[in-house]
């Protein structure tokens, strides 16, 4: 009979998230070919090796005169190097032969340079006085204002690993080395139930002693921002029967996130449904997380199933901390075992917060600069209340072993997405 | 004749956004009505408010007994307070009538307060000797274990402000409050030119002394991931009558972002092509910023257009710090005339960095933990090469007025998104 989990069993986050990975495999679905500018924010399920030299000839970065490097070497302000000036490229085409030594050929930037040549003279330490001859006012060394062919990337080198999420630099690069095409990982599909026999769809007017589901909408809305693809399955009562047979749908998913009835009261029977569906079962009930704690982490036959709190702010919490980076997994990404990829921010928090050890919390905050610092006000509030998750913008992060936080000191802060 | 662009007027980023940002309109196309849920990431085009309180009821946030609290005052472990049971709430259902002065309601999480109760006592710190009574072992304060009607959104009040990009707990507040479709603007359409003689497409071979597109590729994917629809006119020579009848085309979308060209050399002709093509033409001509100087930021008769480096890392640095928050001035989000919404990491600098006051600077580089702090690893290598963007995971952000870092020193840092 104890409403708020107090019976459960709590486990840390880092070490919740390292359980339950290891016994999925990385990228459930088999991957398929798409386009490489569609594929921004899609994860590689296979290394990218290149096939050629990047660039495939040496090219000067600016516009100005290639020459040998020698041919300049003590020259200066008051003792310029003149060279025989020997024509240009062309933007686009091929150097007409190779640079013989005592003369410089014009190049724009992004020009081959031609045989012969290993170094360019910017045009702003160079004169033309108009009889055939170029003017240089400064020493170039070897390999000066040039990019060596392969020097971005050599031909057989692994430019992007399976398991990486590709960004739009990476997209340039793939561009860059001719591959239309990139295989990835499909978006994972995840089932998603709301229960609770108090629970009606948002287009409802509720009746007397009814809400309007707040967990389904944002946990859909949340796997949508994270790539992945939601299945509402609908609002299922608190009935053992229906919530098994809802189950066994969402197992046709490539992962299931049910929200409420997830602690360990008398009404709380989604870790016995979801422990019944497959093997091993119930992995993890009880996070030593604040708010968040009554979550629960199974794997059946495989597959990733999540019992959220029914509390909006518990479920949101829950969701980034332990929910994001394991559905990450589950669809092919490279992860570790914490629930942030990135570091965290740093700021002053406002006021006192006190915390107890053994447990992570996360305040909700906003965040503003003051004197060149910045500062985390926490927003106060209950967790059943989705209007202090609107307000904040970010979380303080109490870690596992510490008892608070005084007014002015400094906190980890991580901002929502 | 100068290639790098010295000729150039450099203004500080964010003068330059907001320079740009006060003569385009926010949210340049009319709004559309879309669904809730999909609504996430997307801009409202108008505040949204509460046409009721939320919750409607007094709702109790635990499980145990609903109580007058006053009949609990005093009452502690060895002096507690024996109530009269008068059977349970139904969840999702209403009490069965007005709670009298000296009894007890057995309540769930979730459920409707009768008449009379104004708080919960914890299952945990009550008895039920099987009498007919309830045994409370602590007392309660009014209003303790309680969500208020309208105590999360009270009727009337503003829940999101046009302008804001909604958020998955900001789609569960909507669901929460019966709307099931939000007006947003619509994705900004934007077009992208890739420009340069040597250019060929990423799925051609590139002839001798040519090179495949790499910033076309990579300006698409950049707006994908943030919220846009890229529309690619193609790679088109430096020819100003091929360019001014490309960028006429470009001018149907909602703005325009060309590559190449953008400096103050002889082949650079985007600027004065562009400053021909609307009113008030060129408005920004070169950045305080280093990689990215040569950006062109124009507005032609109320849309934004931009002229990006031709070097990819440069052309994405001017991107994240200029374009992104003007494209999402034009996808009618509020934004500050600041090149980042967030605040930046903090690290300690690996090695020395030198820079020149009168330009930020944007390094690339990795991070790492060491001894329980970050640690940025500048990667280094020419702006030209798009290798160094995707060995990176983040910027160091070397400010205006600053003439370097020196190692082990404290930065800010960007990470890419």
């Amino acid at each position: 009979m104890k409403g708020d989990g107090t019976l459960l069993e709590v486990v840390p986050v880092s070490k919740a998230i390292g359980m339950v990975r290891g016994m999925i495999p990385r990228g459930i679905a088999a991957p398929v070919r798409v386009n490489a500018v569609q594929a921004v924010g899609r994860v590689l399920a296979a290394d990218v090796v290149a096939r050629e030299d990047l660039p495939s000839f040496p090219r000067s970065t600016v516009d100005g005169f290639a020459v040998a490097a020698a041919d300049t070497f003590g020259a200066g302000e008051g003792t310029p190097a003149i060279l025989v000036l020997d024509g240009e490229v062309p933007v686009g085409g091929v150097p007409a032969g190779a640079l013989r030594r005592g003369s410089a050929v014009r190049v724009a930037t992004g020009c081959a340079l031609p045989r012969g040549a290993d170094a360019v003279a910017m045009v702003e330490y160079c004169d033309e006085p108009g009889d055939g001859t170029v003017t240089v006012y400064c020493s170039v060394s070897p390999g000066e204002n040039v990019i060596q062919r392969g020097e971005d990337i050599a031909a057989g080198a692994t430019v992007l690993r399976d398991g990486h999420r590709l960004r739009p630099q990476d997209i340039g690069a793939l561009a860059a080395l001719g591959f239309a095409e990139v295989e990835v990982y499909p978006l994972p599909r995840v089932a998603v139930v709301s229960t609770g026999d108090e629970v009606v769809d948002p287009l409802r007017v509720p009746g007397p002693g009814c809400v309007r589901d707040i967990n389904g909408p944002a946990v859909c809305a949340s796997l949508l921002r994270d790539g992945a693809v939601p299945e509402f399955l609908g609002i299922v009562p608190d009935d053992r029967r229906l919530l098994e047979d809802c189950l066994l749908r969402a197992l046709e998913c490539d992962a299931l996130v049910v929200s409420g009835g997830s602690s360990a009261g008398p009404r709380d029977m989604i870790a016995s449904v979801i422990d019944s569906r497959g093997s091993p079962g119930v992995v993890v009930h009880g996070l030593a997380l604040r708010p968040g704690k009554p979550t629960i982490l199974a794997v059946l036959d495989g597959k990733l199933a999540v019992g959220l709190p029914g509390h909006p702010a518990s479920a949101l919490v829950s969701y980034e901390t332990v929910v994001k980076p394991l559905l990450r997994h589950v669809g092919g990404e490279t992860v570790r075992d914490e629930p942030f990829e990135r570091p965290p921010l740093r700021a002053r928090c406002s006021r006192r917060l006190s915390s107890r050890p053994g447990r992570e919390e996360f305040v909700r905050c906003t965040l503003r600069t003051r004197g060149g610092e910045t500062w985390a006000d926490p927003v106060l509030g209950k967790s059943g209340l989705i209007s202090t998750m609107v307000k904040a913008s970010a979380f303080i992060h109490i870690p596992l072993d510490c008892d608070g936080v005084e007014q002015g000191s400094i906190v980890d802060v991580r901002v929502f997405e």
